[in-house]
């Protein structure tokens, strides 16, 4: 049953081979300081910082650099971008690349301002922003973690060894964002389907809860037959822009705040993907991956009709034996295009050993709203099978 | 492939048995008069206008009448709504109703300080609001159009015998929308069921243009599914929350300008079915089941492979036959689900009769954007068959 809700995405989105054209429109709304987010500097490579650079100048906005943001963005470099912004007096932040880098930008623009420890108010207390919000604008470089249209930030505190995903509300959501899926051809192969992964895994953490007629449930199921489809093209061609259009459109739409209306979650693969990312530094994408498979063979047996719509429905799995025998039919099929995509499947490839899983596992938040709310000892019994 | 497009949504929704709890929170955001804009009286007998003026005075508004409003509204009627928000300097249009209360609050919202015909201006030659305009806020009572969370209006002119709908931009979509499906438990079976084929036929408007691998399209398929599900679960039970919120929500996203991103699109059922309520002053929905058939029928040798996906994915045909045979027999399965919606087939039965034939193909506009461009002779040989 769909329980209450409010709904409300705000974030105006360009999507196309032209999106980029419409920078300079929306950089009329905000004044004259614009700090630059970025990463390791691939774009300086493939000319997409020359060409935003060159729209800022015409613009004429004076530009405060902040490159260099690394894939996990750590609470110490939002702290260093956060004093950034507020000693420039930066009028927008402007995140380019992929995930890390607009999670980071909402990081800062929750805490340029913030008169408290940051950390402590947003990522371990959870609060609401009470400061000034700066405004955040994306260019995105990589499809995958949504963050484009959510206000998500997943923030990484090395000395608590804790990776943590706090969901803003509207007012900390980019007020826009700017999707070429051109941008996205020149992404390693690994990372593309590293994102991927996290694409198909955000609609299986909303799937995975409730078993009633849903419509969000055939959203999701819609979604991931897309993401399915449009994968297999991508591996084989990275530059077929059908391909990489609806995977980065499919990812928007897996994580934009639509998807878990009315519905419990419990991003259970989420916490455990995390505490995996905290002591190995993996991509998010490879992290989720590597903990799926042990993670839903394990939490079947409590949404046993739901594994078995999910079989029938988008895996096309045949009616045929048990329920049983038809879910676990369907997570096979999952594994096999999971191999298919060349994804890692355990967390020791990920550089995770034995000796880490007490770590992780207390690393690991147990959340409700899912099929089965984990025990400490299950926790382990799932890394264990990760390993 | 998806092509270029923007997205922009900023309408804020309010889903549940509480919804209108939430009204006051709203109405804080502006001044302090208010245009309540209501329909046939529906609303005074189920008790939602009595709860509705609580709201309202509680929060120290002063409320403008604007009740009466018809299901087909007329620009006679927009010019006076217009009149009344302008002499009483209006702050907000709450629109309490279903899709026509809606696109009449939005054409007073665009009218009021218009100082051009506003008919001309946008029915006509569709151009932008270059006036101030009103905010809208909208509780929904019946659902079908979408009209809650889009920027379209559709306004009959009596004397050109005209049913036109403009879609504005996003700046005119509502500010906020109230949803609570158990509104919708009172509306007459006749008028629930044509909602639902309202819906329906948004989705079908989308999907039926191009046939690649497009995201959209599995959306679209999966929200047929669930409305399908749900109409048959609301018309044995049409107290069954589940059903009538899973009606509600698909209804929003079916017309919230998602399903059509980077897509091309006619809306020729629309044209047709407008052309014939502009003749027979019928319901909406009925107007749109009644060409529906007859106009698919024609066009499916335009779009075989699309018609052929609709009856495998939506309508679970079996993969047998020539393509032609498949596409059918997805096209008589969903005759078959109308008939038992009970649903009006034919256009007699609305009060069309032969010699109108004329003057509705002359009232239906082609367009461009789906399989075929009709011609006028097709158009009539289509609403023959439609008699």
């Amino acid at each position: 049953m769909l329980g209450n809700f409010s709904y409300h995405n705000p974030t105006k989105l360009y999507f196309g081979k032209d999106a980029l054209e419409y920078l300079g429109d929306e950089l009329q709304h905000y004044g004259k300081t614009v700090q630059l987010i970025y990463g390791g500097g691939s774009i300086k490579k493939n000319g997409i910082y020359q060409e935003i650079m060159e729209i800022l100048l015409a613009c004429g906005k004076e530009v405060v650099e902040d490159g260099g943001v690394m894939p996990n963005p750590t609470s110490e470099r939002v702290e260093l971008g956060a004093k950034r912004a507020r000693e420039n007096k930066v009028d927008l932040l402007l995140a380019v690349g992929g995930g890390s880098v607009c999670d980071y930008a909402k990081a800062v623009a929750v805490s340029a301002y913030c008169e408290e420890d940051f950390w402590e108010k947003y990522y371990i207390r959870f609060e609401d922003p009470t400061c000034k919000i700066l405004p955040v604008g994306c260019v995105l470089t990589m499809a995958g973690t949504g963050s484009e249209m959510n206000g998500g930030s997943v923030i990484t505190n090395r000395k608590q060894k804790l990776k943590i995903g706090h969901v803003f509300g509207s007012d900390v959501m980019p007020k826009f964002s700017i999707l070429n899926p051109e941008f996205t051809y020149t992404l390693p192969e690994r990372q593309m389907v590293s994102g991927i992964y996290d694409i198909f895994n955000h609609i299986c953490e909303q799937y995975f809860s409730g078993e009633d007629d849903n419509v969000t449930d055939y959203l999701c199921e819609g979604l991931m037959k897309s993401v399915i489809s449009a994968s297999y093209r991508a591996k084989k061609n990275p530059r077929d822009y059908e391909a990489r259009s609806n995977i980065m459109w499919a990812a928007t739409w897996a994580l934009n705040t639509l998807l878990d209306k009315g519905k419990t979650t419990d991003w259970e693969v989420h916490m455990l993907g995390q505490a995996v990312g905290a002591y190995t530094d993996a991509t998010h994408g490879m992290t989720l991956a590597a903990v799926s498979l042990p993670y839903y063979r394990y939490i079947l047996r409590y949404g046993l009709q739901k594994f078995k719509r999910f079989a029938i429905e988008v895996w096309n799995v045949k009616e045929k034996g048990s329920d049983e025998e038809i879910a676990e039919r369907g997570l096979s099929a999952m594994e096999n295009w999971m191999k298919d995509l060349g994804l890692t499947l355990n967390i020791s490839d990920l550089g995770a050993t034995p000796d880490m899983i007490e770590g992780i596992a207390d690393a690991t938040r147990i959340q409700k709203g899912g099929y089965h709310v984990l025990t400490r000892p299950e926790i382990v019994e799932i890394l264990k099978a990760s390993l």
